[in-house]
């Protein structure tokens, strides 16, 4: 059964070095001392490892089951949830009004990698409750925020989120749940939802479903939608009261995250209450939408880190084969796997991936902070700008590291046994939900890059373009492993961008159809940014005389890896980019 | 549920228009006009679509179910699997002297095509015995093949490979299975075999093992490991006898492919019978390895075909969105996502893929055809060489193209229910059997481009560059379109050869530590050659008047695509390659 150790080392060198936290003026962070974020991530990792991780199998194997109109989830779940609930791990980043600690984003984040990568089907219901949290905090009313935050913040009631219908996901304009005002200012919610995760479970007293209707005789299509609280059981005196008209149609056979119970949820004249101004419901959705991109996206690089470690153990343990270059282990019937240049392949891309993917996600969760406490309005535009690529290129990236980290298991990484299976199938859903991967590309090159006149995209271009002349003649080996790397990849990038202001204007489709590959070359250039800078500080705290100097030469060294070996897929990406529509959209639709 | 329908025109034209296969110099080519192509794929088409492809989801869902000691296949398996035997199916490509048909192995390689796109699993009973078939062909004696063949090829009774052991898969020098000789002739086989696909069912009346295994006293490793026949019930006068001592240990439990019975099997002084010579079992393996490899090659574009058909399916049929050119189906709630260029991207990468991938299979097993009716030593090479890049190639690639396909869907992809994740599943473990797509890679670096003092890959740049020298200045589109993305990119592949040759010899791990990007490398030139190849066809069809002008040019279309889009990607393999070995192999282990 894989294993998982949270990389707290590796995670506090983010932290602490690459976005050196504890010099940001952001409220909050000057309380994160090492001490502190030490202890958080350390508690934190021992409930990953010791007790989410086992269940990650489990739940998996068993799955949820629907009885009697009940879900009940895998066994030890409850308990660990329970577990998860009484160490205030649902409340980090909470507002303390409604019992939360308030700590900044980013350290909810850091544990959410943790604990999504220990047990990602798990921390869903966790996440989806925060979610419902966030839009109530930030569109609810006073009382509805007094009614259903504080048992939000604990988990004691969860949360979901119901947008999909049948026939609409993405354009949810075609959505048909309505919402009928009543005299008493409730409304009467009827309709059918989808793939509602963590839609009904047996670890709380109560579920609080976010729903997406439209109220007859409202504006068409979307501008027409609004969101409703409607609690599974009503709420009398802060205590659950009658049962209300919601109920689980079924729980969906999925190719993955089976330990969460993703439900076709049935409203039969559920009393709702609206959340925020009738119409308005998506306005009130994307504010929270940031954030739980980038939880997806986070999501996509954690399956990598737990597939990724429990590559390296079997590489290392696996003997299969020799040196070419000579015995490693001679007296043992062959070498591990780990000797193979093509497994180092392998391994190096996994690692390289994850340790950039991660300093991006906590770069912007950063930005986050930044943006809701300091009311950074750059901040704001560039996380804005960023959460697609996040998103999109993590989520994609992710499931290929774990397949690529099941393929080193040989014929045993296909047996679901050894669980590599289960980090391909759980992150494959990270591509999809939240928005698909091609519509997170549809968003960065059709509104985000245009977004207040262009603005963040041309302040992270300014940015970039800073660090290369910041750097200019740093070190030889910097210049050369870095420096030119990144300048080559982000004028990539700008070239890619010159082509969508050429010609997109005249024709839409020729920049739509080279979104997919923007995204990822956006991505690539992103992380080849974290890598440069990683090496920096790297290359500073050795300089400074740093005593685990193995640590920081590994991160050079992989840093060069991903320079050399990743970042030059942007030349592909700008070719595929600029040879525009013409081959894309040849075609009629009856040749296909 | 999904549906298959099979390609047969686009079959056709590689066949007949690519290959120009009645033109050849072939034993056996000249039976093989149109009208009897037409009717063989028809028929094979039939029962692909109408028997077998329904299976698929059953299979999938049902799983081999081990009762008793008896392996239970999902319903419907077995009035299937008598349907294909008592067609004739089994035995095309087999000798006429055993009751096969004696047809090329080409046109079991189309119709293979066709079963395995629509039930991957089901038709793996008859590829399995297929290659025991060839294994005793080859190898066996007069009175073994007599014995064994006529039964085999109408898949009466069923073949397995026994090669993999829990602690040995690639490194098979590490086996532990003995074969203790008898005073009678035959010989005692002891030991466990793992991952044995076909183990065990109940679809036939008896299943003939070919195990390897050592002769103690024989030599170490590698080469002292021999090759027996073990049947499940000993042959009595042309009958099966007595029960063998080899059981079923257990079905495991795999990512996809349920409806295969993928066995753990247990040898106990099973009765076993030399399959050629002593301690020479890893060359009578060899000898069926290049085509059992490309049977695996074809399942990865076939799994390809049939997800990408049902992605079309969907992309015309779901509303979602309108053309941001304008509404084409105004009349409708919204656009059908095929009007969308990023899904029009997804599908195109799909459709360039399996084509060019159907050109290149067929054009490998028409050069196994010539090596084995002509005794061609140039074909013979040239195929070797190109086996590891048809099964790690198109195999890596079919399983990112399953992927794509179900991210057409949307959540329905992620359901099993829609079928889409059980393409990709399935899809899966192509990469990993027949030897990992990493040992591919090694095989294809390591030992092919050497072979023959490197005559093979000499005699495939000799045949690009005649070709593009031949068709210099054939039209402008062609210069543009084709030939010269053609160059560039074998330009690029001759390139990473040269790199390999100055940097191997001083240190091999240069040029594994590029083993992998040098398989996709040319694979992307193969696939750029045989489109180019189809567009020269499509334009001499068109010159010639045809009247399905849609077809031809629409192959052109997509030809283009894939050059465009798919080829560039040369490049960045070139760049990963020259980059060497440095950044790969910098790490210790430890630093993993």
């Amino acid at each position: 059964m894989p294993s998982y150790t949270a990389p707290v080392k590796d995670q506090m060198f983010v932290l602490n070095e690459l976005l050196k936290i504890s010099e940001q003026d952001v409220p909050g962070y000057d309380e994160l001392d090492r001490d502190t974020l030490d202890a958080i991530l350390g508690e934190a990792a021992k409930l990953a490892g010791d007790v989410l991780a086992p269940l990650n199998a489990v739940g998996d194997t068993q799955g949820c089951v629907l009885e009697n109109g009940v879900v009940r989830t895998p066994e030890g779940f409850k308990a660990a949830f329970d577990q998860v609930r009484e160490g205030g791990w649902t409340a980090l980043d909470c507002d303390p009004e409604y019992g939360g600690q308030g700590l900044p984003y980013l350290v909810s984040t850091a544990v959410g990698e943790q604990f999504s990568a220990a047990n990602m089907a798990f921390n869903m219901y966790q996440g989806l409750t925060h979610g419902a949290y966030s839009a109530i905090h930030a569109h609810g009313s006073d009382e509805q925020k007094a009614t259903y935050l504080p048992k939000m913040v604990t988990c004691e009631w969860t949360g979901t989120m119901n947008l999909t219908e049948p026939h609409c996901g993405t354009d949810l304009g075609l959505m048909r749940t309505k919402a009928v005002p009543q005299e008493d200012g409730t409304y009467k919610v009827s309709g059918q939802k989808i793939f509602i995760s963590a839609g009904d479970h047996d670890m709380s007293e109560n579920v609080i479903h976010l729903v997406l209707a439209k109220i007859p005789g409202g504006p068409e299509g979307i501008k027409g939608v609004s969101l409703f609280i409607v609690p599974k059981f009503i709420v009398e005196n802060g205590q659950p009261g009658a049962r209300n008209g919601v109920s689980v149609g079924k729980i969906e056979e999925k190719m993955g995250i089976h330990g969460n119970s993703t439900c076709v949820m049935n409203y039969d004249e559920a009393t709702g209450y609206l959340l925020g101004e009738a119409h308005k419901g998506m306005r009130a959705m994307f504010t929270m939408m940031n954030e739980a991109r980038i939880g997806v996206g986070l999501q996509g690089f954690a399956q990598a880190e737990a597939a990724y470690q429990n590559a390296v153990i079997y590489a290392k343990d696996r003997l299969q084969g020799r040196d070419v270059t000579g015995a490693k282990n001679p007296d043992g019937p062959a070498d591990p796997l780990i000797v193979h240049p093509d497994i180092r392949r392998n391994l190096m891309d996994q690692k390289s991936f994850v340790e950039g993917a991660r300093a991006f996600t906590y770069w912007g969760a950063a930005m986050i902070d930044r943006a809701h406490k300091c009311e950074d309005k750059a901040a704001d535009g560039l996380i804005s700008l960023l959460t697609p690529v996040i998103k999109g290129f993590l989520t994609d990236r992710g499931f290929d590291m774990a397949v690529q980290a099941q393929q080193v298991y040989g014929g045993h990484g296909y047996i679901e046994e050894w669980g590599m299976s289960q980090f391909a199938r759980d992150a494959r859903i990270a591509m999809i939900y939240e928005g698909a991967n091609g519509v997170q590309a549809l968003d960065l090159v059709g509104r985000k890059l245009a977004q207040d006149g262009g603005k963040h995209v041309m302040a992270f271009f300014a940015m970039v373009t800073d660090f290369i002349k910041e750097t200019k003649g740093r070190s030889e080996g910097f210049e050369k492993d870095f420096r030119e790397p990144l300048k080559k990849a982000s004028k990539d990038l700008q070239s890619a961008g010159m082509f969508f202001m050429q010609n997109g204007m005249k024709n839409p489709n020729a920049a739509l159809s080279g979104s997919y590959d923007f995204m990822h070359l956006f991505g690539h250039v992103c992380l080849g940014l974290m890598w440069a800078k990683m090496a920096v500080a790297a290359e500073d705290a050795l300089a400074a005389g740093a005593s685990d100097t193995a640590f920081y030469e590994t991160k050079i060294a992989t840093g060069r890896y991903y320079m050399a070996r990743q970042l030059p897929l942007t030349g592909t990406h700008l070719a595929r980019i600029e040879s525009g529509a013409e081959t894309v959209m040849a075609l009629d639709a009856e040749a296909f």
